[in-house]
């Protein structure tokens, strides 16, 4: 099963790489893509990623049977009232957004009556953005999780599956607010918690921080590489995933602050027996993979 | 420059990666090594790692001309003083631990006078342990730290140097403080900090954390491999370097909790200053390597 007219909004590193890997796995018969930059649909030519690049989003979905959203968050309200209008009957909507419950929010009522808007969030990425970065592997092996609400069919959905089991994913369901919740403590926080300690560093006094970036071996630089990640999708995603974010960081600063005070009073137990508990985690883990 | 005998007490990760990288350059005539456990050292003569493999601390040092201590930071006094006897006139003592400042104060009424004990860090490691674990080209290209004190002469200095650059090292020559100081933060407080989060979901009710550890992508995942370090190193590692380890964990409390309020009043600005902030020390340090 393929589609017709799949139409990418947006060609940052996701949607790059998604139509690489459908370009050469023929998911869809013709690519469109369209970009607010300028700089960005000239590239997108350049590396020849789709059939058509278009400047408007109004052209870029009038024809399309499936269309991708790959924006950031924040700016998915303004192309939903500009491409309303184009839409065509029975076409199909989905985002790659890493956020799902606020968006919805943001643009049901945007949503025609005979088009299927059905939420999606591939987890794959580097921490690399723009359309030179993407590449079609991005997706293999990974999971892509799909948030439909009750009136979505099962048509429409099994053809969003489609698309991303074809680049190699697998696909689970769940509710919007569960994937923010996951979200939240599998990648919110962390970057969250990556950002300030980075952040903390770039703050010290010049010859300290020269000597924490010569020395930074495990542990330091891999949260540098995490807090090198887009500095405006990740400013929209904490936005955005505001609710879950806020209650996942008291629960991380409680166990933070035992984890201090076991420090302090020098209780070697309390210590060993959490060091062994996450260790164990990380064999779950790796096993899955 | 070469030494005739070399002694390795203690095959962890570190030891056992040196023993292997000296065999093959030759820096030293005859390697000798010891540990508590017998099991690792059954393992050490099946590796065939080291020339001749002894079962006491005293037979080990008792014709060293260099000997590398590679063992818990919390075990380092036992051992000195079952060592001091034993020890060969001019001898030269270094290690390899983590933490400075207080594995000093520990043992520095434990050197006979006329032996060296010339402290040293070397910046590598991985999340594994013991003597499987170690490979020769484990320190090609990273820093070793040396803390010598007033009293230490050169001509000693520069054998441990030389030892360490044999095997691929830069060196460079610091204050035992200023060590720790700068190993809370690269080293010490992200391990913290990845102990902390992962045993969080650790403590998460069953379904959740199966789909957190099922969606661990970049983030949480990274922070897993940090959290899978070996327990009772880092848990020596935490009491021994308590007090730089708690000023610095004051110093990202804080800043989280900026990062925190500037979410909680949805203050873009705030969060994209700090995330372009970030970024650019990723650079710097990618830039260093």
């Amino acid at each position: 099963m393929k589609v017709k007219n799949i139409t990418f909004i947006g060609m940052g590193l996701i949607n790059s790489s998604l139509a690489r890997a459908i370009k050469r796995n023929n998911f869809a018969d013709k690519l469109v893509a369209t970009s607010k930059s300028s700089k960005t649909r000239d590239r997108v030519k350049e590396l020849c990623l789709v059939d058509h690049v278009v400047e408007t989003y109004e052209e870029s979905v009038k024809d399309a049977d499936l269309i991708v959203i790959g924006i950031p968050v924040a700016a998915y309200r303004d192309v939903f009232i500009k491409i309303k209008p184009y839409i065509k009957k029975n076409a199909i909507i989905t985002d790659v957004g890493s956020v799902k419950k606020s968006i919805i929010e943001d643009i049901k009522n945007l949503i025609p009556k005979d088009v299927n808007f059905i939420p999606g969030h591939p987890i794959a990425g580097t921490e690399n953005s723009g359309p030179d970065a993407g590449f079609a592997d991005l997706f293999e092996g990974g999971w892509c999780i799909l948030t439909p609400d009750k009136q979505t069919s099962k048509k429409e959905l099994e053809i969003v599956k489609n698309m991303w089991k074809s680049v190699g994913m697998n696909v689970d369901i769940m509710s919007a607010e569960y994937h923010d919740m996951v979200l939240a403590i599998t990648s919110h926080i962390p970057h969250i918690i990556a950002y300030s300690i980075v952040g903390t560093v770039a703050n010290l006094e010049e010859r300290l921080k020269q000597e924490v970036t010569k020395y930074a071996a495990s542990g330091f630089k891999d949260f540098t590489r995490i807090a090198a990640s887009d500095p405006i999708m990740w400013r929209d995603i904490l936005l955005q995933n505001k609710s879950s974010i806020l209650d996942m960081l008291e629960l991380f600063k409680k166990d933070l602050s035992s984890l201090e005070q076991a420090i302090k009073r020098e209780d070697s137990l309390f210590l060993e027996k959490l060091f062994t508990k996450t260790r164990a985690i990380r064999k779950e883990i790796t096993s899955k993979i």
